[in-house]
């Protein structure tokens, strides 16, 4: 990417509202702003201006209100203009269009928050933390994007590499300047107790892995069952006990099939194979492929019978939990272990079984308040502690005449760190993370 | 309304996006973002500065962007906050609540326009011209309310107001010293002039009223037709000659019944009543029930008919355009007179049907430059020329006994055009106005 040229996009969702912003960065971005507005007039670092901009000289498509951002202290580390406008698609287009006559071009998908990191703002963790606090479907989704975004996750591997780092040039001094291993094994016993508590941390933070994915990701919960099982009915129930639907939210999925909610702060989608066409015809089996596919789909499957009623036997590997309905129609309970008794209808047993769906869905990390919630991010400290392990087995053979594998092993450890945070980096991976971003960004 | 309270909401549109903006507007607005932020230091008139909003001491939801616009000179005329964070709904409400929670309330629809109305910041028709702008369905439509907002059409309006106290004040003056109506008769020649003139200038504005409209509201077609007669082919070709359909914009209807377009600065739907259920079956009128509801809707009536294919008879007071397709298949033309002969396959004749449609839709006024759009304005602009017609009337009746009754019809005037500044209001009429705005506006 060249940052030669300025680029220019919408920054506020797309729609109708009272404010709309349009933000352009790079070298140009003073220049254009001064075209668009056909003003000599400058601008003042972080002064909010009201402005014209004209379209031709007696043309004026909007009063708008002009930010101005000096480099280096901006978003981007570029010169940014936000130009605040009235929020209808149709000023937008002609702004924007107006700022590419001036000179711009339109932003590639995360191009900003590439420049941003390009330009040292930020490291890639954070850089990945903005497109997911972006996006991130629940209040705690948000607040642990939000604390990746501000660094905490960076900060600590950034000390465990600076710990690594530490012990590799204090091994390598010694390799320099001694010809005798006497020095070198009186210092081993601190490097094993180093490299064994970064192993520890890196794992903590990988143990986190499991939850910053639900955050991020979310858990997609299918109910399963015979037509008059109670799958709608059960729906209801789960929902009118969780109280923060995220139904209000645009952009969540709004068909009959499925219903958005947040359980511990994790964003869950319940399926309703119900809602999925059925039918008795044995011979007609759209239906029962469409629920194989949700079913495949989701991560817990709860399966419901009821009296005279069968589970439905899709098998798979899939998280069952198995739930008797109907509970109510009985005199006497069943009493299978793991098997959650419920009446849908009388909400008898509904709390019980969400609990345990809490149970599954929420993994707690006491032990760390940093989260990973990427592949990438999680396979970059995997193989940081494969290495560091492989230091750690190599102090503990005797003779030492391995040190200089340890050594190559930190080496490897600290740059599989450094490509968590971004520092060590490709063409190809910078492209696959910014690809996923919205243009604008 | 009381301005006591602090109101608060989001002005960019719903969804996700790089930046979403809250708004705090009210006395309480400083108090309020610095409790948000857990600071003491203050906020400097117009400079951005990036602040933390924290939901407990150690809780950080976003770094967000602080703006303020110090009263008067603000949008709404008091105190205001913008704070512009991440696009994610969930951060957007925790900072909503968060507000609420510190002194703020939600606003109401078109709450800040209203605070702006009340503080003398905008007059009615500017306020009238905020929703319309964000509203606008092309951008010809935008830079006509663009023009309002700025006070166009105010200042005319003014001017003509400031004429017609003129001829008042000269009158009344006149009334009180002379006891002889030889001076008078004197003037009466010049007051008639203005008289005139000021019909004549509103008269003009009066005229942009159907244009504003169509502006505004947009313009409905039909095509209406029976089966094969080539409704959706006509619909494709008029969508290929379109060039500037305006699909992409958020919020413009998708089914396929119907498709956007914008015909010299006009937003137009087409609806195609084929995407309309139709039965060959008589009993099942669903279908034909659900068409005459389009017709009904619909401001322009394409009713298609081809060899061998009757129009249908939907009867009705709409502009109807007769269109005869498939001529492509005839060895001769029919000819008759207001029939537009067509190939929807192969184009032939679009381009004319096109042209004569563009003709009903636009109704240009050469003869002013400001534009209503709204009854409220058409009809207090109206009652104002009728009291200056009565005026001018009164003039040329002898003897000129009448002359306090042209007094008051120019009072009369002057207070309708003071109805349409909004100087003259209820509480009724602004809450018809504002209740239409978006929240956040």
């Amino acid at each position: 990417m060249s940052a030669e040229d300025t680029v220019v996009a919408q920054a506020t969702p797309h729609g109708l509202g009272s404010i709309s912003v349009v933000r352009l960065s790079g070298k140009n971005s003073l220049k254009i702003a001064r075209r668009i507005t056909k003003e000599k007039r400058g601008f003042v670092d972080r002064v909010a201006t009201l402005r014209s901009v004209l379209l031709s000289k007696k043309k004026e498509i909007d009063r708008s209100v002009f930010l101005y951002f000096k480099k280096p202290n901006s978003y981007t580390g570029e010169d940014v203009v936000e130009i605040s406008c009235h929020g209808n698609p149709f000023i937008v287009e002609s702004i924007i269009t107006l700022c590419c006559k001036n000179g711009a071009r339109i932003a590639e998908p995360g191009e900003f928050t590439k420049r941003a990191f390009m330009n040292r703002k930020l490291d890639l963790v954070q850089a990945e933390a903005v497109g997911d606090l972006i996006s991130a479907r629940s209040k705690d989704a948000a607040i642990h994007q939000n604390k990746n975004l501000s660094g905490f996750v960076s900060a600590e591997i950034t000390n465990i590499k600076n710990s690594v780092m530490k012990n590799l040039s204090s091994i390598e001094f010694e390799l320099d300047i001694s010809e005798s291993d006497k020095n070198l094994s009186q210092n081993v016993n601190n490097y094993r107790k180093d490299i064994k508590n970064n192993i520890l941390k890196i794992r903590s933070i990988l143990s986190s892995y499991k939850m910053g994915l639900a955050y991020t990701s979310g858990v997609r919960v299918a109910l399963l069952g015979k037509p008059n099982v109670g799958k709608s009915t059960l729906m209801n129930q789960i929902l009118k006990k969780e109280r923060s639907i995220t139904s209000k939210v645009s952009g969540t999925t709004r068909d009959t099939v499925s219903s958005e909610l947040v359980v511990s702060g994790v964003p869950v989608t319940i399926i309703d194979t119900a809602g999925i066409v059925e039918s008795k015809n044995p011979i007609e089996k759209e239906g029962v492929l469409r629920t194989k596919k949700e079913i495949d789909k989701a991560d817990i499957v709860l399966s419901l019978s009821a009296p005279n009623i069968e589970e439905v036997s899709i098998g798979g590997l899939k998280k069952t939990i198995s739930v008797y309905n109907k509970i109510d129609s009985l005199k006497e309970k069943p009493k299978l272990k793991n098997v959650f008794y419920i009446s849908a209808l009388k909400g008898e047993g509904v709390k019980e079984l969400m609990n345990q769906l809490e149970k599954i869905i929420v993994h707690k990390n006491p032990s760390t308040n940093s989260t990973i919630n990427n592949l990438r991010q999680y396979e970059s400290l995997l193989k940081s502690s494969k290495s560091l392990s492989r230091a750690g087995a190599l102090l503990n053979e005797k003779p030492l005449f391995e040190f200089e594998l340890v050594s190559f092993e930190l080496r490897s450890a600290i740059d599989h760190l450094e490509v968590f945070l971004g520092k060590i980096t490709s063409e190809d991976l910078l492209d696959r993370v910014f690809s996923g971003f919205c243009v604008g960004k």
